[in-house]
C-alpha cells in the first residue's frame, strides 16, 4: 500500500517515517510541508540518513492521490481541515492525526479558537479509539489525541460496566514536551521547562471534550470531567492519574474484571499487578494500566501512560491503518519500550 | 546563639549549614553524623571549602549541651526519637526536622512502621507550621514534613473558613529527588530516575496523617483525605496539586478572600494571580499559592509549590528558630528564588 | 540459531532480550543471573510484558550447552572470565560483552584490577570491532567497550592512512550513565547526577588500552593517547571528541577521503557533513562521524557518538553474531534513533 | 551606590536583580528593556514578587544618569556599542557585561560579524578579570566573558609562569542553556536540548579572540588556542576541560606552586585537590580549580568550574564594582552553592 505523508516536519509526521520503515505491507512515496521543501529528509534530518532520503514536496492533493492509496496527515490544527476536503470528495482514504475532524463544528470552534471543517465532511470521519472503534473498510479516520488516548482507555472500562460515580472523575494528566508540538514559544524554552513543572491551560484543554464525547458513548449521562494537563521535563511519555469514586456495593474486584475483560485480548493494552511508570511504554505502542483502592476514601486511582508520539499518534495511527485493512493488527508496531 | 545540627551529612543537615551561614544570629559550633566522623565537612563536600570547615563529630548530648544553646535534629525518621530524650530531660532545646515528634505514638507506629517516642516525650513537642502555630518561648519543635508543609498551606485557609466540601478533597503531589532522601535505593538511580515519572506509596505516605491532623485543629469533621506522591525527574521543588468542591453558594472571591487574609500579612507565603511552578521558588523559602475554579464541575483546583529542602526542611526550621527567639521572622532566609 | 543470555538483569543483557526479540534468524532460549532467579523476567521488569516471559534461571553451563548454540555474556567485568573456560574447553561458541577477553592476561590485571582469564583461554577469543574484523566462522568473541567502540572507528580511518601526527592524540569522551552500570553508588544517585557534569578515571579508564591495542594493529608505533571520561546528565549515548594534528602536507580533503573509504560500504557508520550530536545515534546501532579543521591550529576534530548499549554493547554484539554466521549484518539492527 | 540596570530582562540582568538584592552597600532605582516596558518587574516574572517591584522602563540616558551613580548594561552584543557612548561622554561610568568592549574594533567585527564601537570609545574600557585586574578607580568596566573567565582562570597560572608549551592548548568547554541566552531557536528548544549533546560553533566561537588577548598580556609569543563549545542539557555551569603539555624539566609540583601562588588569596577561586564537577559551584561567584597529570603522554588536564551567570556574568560583574569602589571584594557575593 502507497502512502503519503502530509506534515512531515512535526514530530508525529516523524514517527510516522520511523514506524513505517518497519512495516511490511506500506511503502513510503511522498512527504510533504510548507517548510523545507525540496531538501531530501534525511538532509534536514541527519539521523534519518538510509532511513529516509525522500525529497519533502510541496502540497499537491492531485499528485498525492495519483501516487498513494492513503494519506495521512500529521499538521497542526486547522490545516488539515482545509486540506482534507478534496481528498473526501474523491473517496480517497485519510487518517488524520490532527484534532480536525474529532469533534462537532460547534464544540471544535469553541474549544480550538479555529475555523471548523464543513460538517457534511465531518460526517464521513470515524473517530477511532483502536481498542474501541470498528474500522474495517472506513476511509476517514480521525485519531484520538494523545491525552484523551491515555484518559479513554482508563476510564472506558469504568464507565461502561457502570462501576463508578460519573460526577467524580478529576483527572491529573502529565505530558512529556513533545506533546506540546514543535513550534518555538517561551514555555518550550529548554530553560523555563528543564527542573520545572507547569500546569497549563487548566480547564480549557482541548482534548477534554473529546474525552467527554468518547465516554458518554458509553454512559449518556456522563457530565463534565475535571482534568488537568502539566509539562514534565521529558521529551517523550504522558501519564494520565484518574480518581474517580467507587460506586455504592462495587468491589475492587469488579474493577480488575472490567479491565481483563476490555483489555486481554487487546495486544497494546496491559494491565499491569503494579501503578505503572513511563518508563513502561516509552518508544513503543502499548498503553499500561494500574490501579489502586482506598477504602478510607472510597476513591480508585487509576494510572494509564502511553508514549504520546506513538500510541498517542503515528503508532495508533499505524494500528488504526492496520484495522482498515484487515491486516494483522501489530504489524510494525512491536517495539519494546526503550526504558533505560 | 550557638547551634548544633545532628545529621550533617543528610540534605537537610547541609541545608541547614547553607542558610546558618548568612544569619546574623547564629553561630555554627559543632556538627554530628555517624559516617566521616573526624573529616572537615568541606573535605567530604568540596563545594563547602570557606564556607563551613568544622570537622564532623559523633554524636555527644552531653557536649552539644555544653558547648551549643539549641540543637537541630536533620536524621531519618527513627533517630531523633532515641536521641532527643536526654535534651528534653535537661530542657535544652530541639528543633526537629524529622518526623519523629509529629505524631501521636500509636499513629506515628502504624504509618512511619517504626518505634515510637515515648508520649511523655511527644506530649512536649509542638508541631509548628510557622504560619500558623505561636512558637515563642517554644522549647520543643516538630518541625513539619515537606508534602505536609505545601497542602497545609493550600488547605487551611479553606477548611478553615468551611468554604469547601470537606470530603472532596483530593491531592496530587511530586516531589524532586532531595525529597527522597540521600540513601541508595533502585528508586534513586539515575537511570531510572530520569524521563521517568513514578507514582510511589499511593495511599501509605506517611504525612498523610500529619495533614489530617493538622487539618482538623481547623474542622473537626475533616475525613482522611486523598493523598498521591510522584518522583518528578528534577532534584528540588514539591508541588501540591489540590482539588476540592466548593460547598453552594460559596463564590471563587471568597476563596480569593480567604487566601488574601490568611497570608496577606505572611512574608514567606506568595499568593498569586496565576498558577504557580517549580520555578518560582526553587532556592528560597517561599510557598506560592495560585488557584482556578471550574464552574462546569465546581472543582477548585489549588496548586501550592515550595523548595522541598527550604521552606519543606531546612529553611522552615530556621523560620521557627527565628520565630522562637523573637527575631525577625525572615533573618536568614531573604534568598531570592534562583528561577533559572 | 538458539541463543542463552548470562547476565540478564544488567543494561546489556536487557538490550540484548529487545534486539533479538525483533531479530528473525534467532530464538531466545534461556536467560541466567544471580538475582532474580525463578522470577519471569516480565515480571521484574513489567515493561517487557509479552516480550520476554522467560523464567530467570541460575547459571548452568551444561544446561546452556544442551539448550542452546550460543551463549552471551553480558555480565560484569571479572565474571565471564570465570565461567566461559568450560565452555571453551567444549568449543561452544561464547560472544563476551564484558571486557574480560580484550586485553592479554597482565594489561587486564593492571587496568581492571581483577583477576585475568587464562592466557590460553584469552588466545582463543577474537577481538571484533564489527567495522574491521573479519570473524566469519569464529567462535569466541571479546566484544569490544563502548567508549573504546566510537574512539576506534574515529581514529582508525586516520591512522591506518598516516595522516595525523599520532602523538597529538587527545580524546575528551562523555557518556550517559547506563555506561556507569547499574549498581548503587554516590555516582549514580540521581541527585549527584542530575544538573552536573562530572570528569572520573581521567587517565586511568580501562578502556584506554583497549584502544591503544587496536591501534597500534594498524600503526605499530601509536603511542599511549590521553582520553577522559566523563559523565553526561542522560540515560544513553557516548560521544567521543577526539583532537589531532595533521601531519605536514595532509589536506582536510585527505581525511575526507580515508572516511569515505573506511565507512561508504558499512551499513551502521555514517560519515555526516555535520558535527553529529546524541540523538542523531540513540536507539539505534549507527555510528555516525563528523569532524572538522582549524587552520590556525592544525588541529582535526572528530566527533564520534553511538548509542553505548547498542552500537556500544548489544548491538554490536549482535552484528557480530550475523557476521560470524554470515547472515545480511543488519538482521535484526535496523532500528531508527528515537531522536525525539 | 545607586544603580541602574539596562537590559533587564536577559538572564544577566535578572541575575543582577537577585545579586544586588542581598548588597549593602547598593540601592536598584531603575530598570531599563525594550520589552514588557510599563509592567512591575516582579508582574512578568511572579517568582520576583516581594523581591523586586520597580517597573520597567524604556531606555533614556538622561534620566539613568540623573537617577543612578552607575549603570550596568546586561544586553545582546551589539546593543551596548550604541547607548553607551553617550554615558563615557558623559564620564558617567559603566559595567557592561556583554562583549562589546572587551576586544578591539576590527577582532570584534571578525568575530562576532556586528559594527563594532568607536576606537576612542573601546579605549576607555577596561578588561577586568576580578583576580587579575586592577580597577580600583576605573569607570568604564568591560566584564569578561562566560567561557573566557573559566579558561583563562585555569591557563593564566601556567601560561604566567612558563610551565606549558603554549601551541599544545586544546580546551574542551561546555555549557548550560542559559549561556546560549534567552532568544528562541531551534538550538534552544527543550525537545532538542534535553537528553542531548551538541558541539557548536567550533572553531568560530566569539570567546577565542578575548581568551588569546588575555593571555598574550602574560606570554606574548601566545598563538591561537583550539577551543571547542558545547551545549550540556542543565540550565547554568561552565566546565572548561583544558589540555597541555608541560614543557621539559617541569614537575606537577610546580603546577600546584603556581596555582597556589595565583590564587591563596583570592576569595572567589577554590584549588582544590579533586576535579571539580558542575555541582561545585553552581549559584556561587566562586570557580573551582582542580588538575591531574598523565606521565605517559605529558598532558596536564586542568579542570575549572563556574557558574555561567554568576561568575560568568553579573556575580562578576558586582566583584568588579566591589573592586572599583574600594568595598570587601565579596560584598553580597557570599551564596553558598546549592549543590543539590
Amino acid at each position: 500500500m502507497k502512502i503519503s505523508i502530509v506534515g512531515i516536519t512535526g514530530y508525529s509526521g516523524l514517527e510516522l517515517v520511523k514506524i513505517l520503515n518497519n512495516h511490511k505491507k506500506t511503502e513510503l512515496v511522498s512527504i510533504h510541508a510548507t517548510k523545507e521543501v525540496g531538501r531530501r529528509l534525511s538532509e534536514v534530518y541527519p539521523y534519518l540518513t538510509g532511513v529516509c532520503d525522500l525529497e519533502i514536496e510541496a502540497f499537491n492533493a492531485q499528485k498525492i492521490m495519483e501516487k498513494a492509496d492513503l494519506v495521512f496527515f500529521a499538521t497542526p490544527s486547522g490545516v488539515a481541515s482545509s486540506l482534507a476536503e478534496e481528498f473526501v470528495q474523491a473517496g480517497f482514504p485519510i487518517i488524520d492525526l490532527s484534532g480536525d475532524h474529532r469533534l462537532p463544528a460547534s464544540i471544535y470552534e469553541k474549544w480550538y479558537k479555529k475555523s471548523p471543517a464543513k460538517e457534511m465532511i465531518l460526517n464521513k470521519f470515524t473517530y477511532a479509539l483502536s481498542e474501541y472503534t470498528d474500522v474495517k473498510d472506513k476511509k476517514f479516520i480521525a485519531n484520538p489525541g494523545c491525552y484523551a488516548t491515555a484518559t479513554e482507555l482508563a476510564l472506558i472500562p469504568l464507565v461502561a460496566a457502570g462501576l463508578i460515580e460519573i460526577d467524580s472523575v478529576i483527572v491529573d494528566a502529565k505530558s512529556g514536551l513533545t506533546g506540546a508540538g514543535k513550534a518555538l514559544s517561551e514555555s518550550s524554552h529548554f530553560v523555563n521547562v528543564h527542573d520545572n513543572y507547569v500546569t497549563y491551560k487548566l480547564n480549557h484543554h482541548q482534548h477534554i471534550p473529546e474525552i467527554v464525547q468518547t465516554l458518554r458513548a458509553f454512559d449518556a449521562d456522563m457530565p463534565e470531567i475535571q482534568f488537568s494537563t502539566s509539562l514534565l521535563p521529558v521529551n517523550r511519555g504522558i501519564m494520565a492519574t484518574v480518581y474517580c469514586k467507587l460506586k455504592k456495593d462495587v468491589a475492587v474486584s469488579d474493577v480488575a474484571s472490567a479491565f481483563a475483560k476490555a483489555y486481554d485480548d487487546k495486544p497494546f493494552v496491559r494491565v499491569q499487578d503494579n501503578l505503572p511508570e513511563l518508563h513502561n511504554v516509552i518508544g513503543s505502542n502499548f498503553t499500561d494500566i494500574g490501579f489502586a483502592y482506598n477504602e478510607k476514601t472510597n476513591v480508585l486511582t487509576v494510572i494509564s501512560v502511553i508514549d504520546n508520539l506513538i500510541k498517542g499518534a503515528a503508532g495508533q495511527a499505524v494500528q488504526n491503518l492496520n484495522l482498515m485493512q484487515g491486516w494483522d493488527e501489530t504489524e510494525g508496531l512491536l517495539m519494546t519500550p526503550s526504558y533505560l
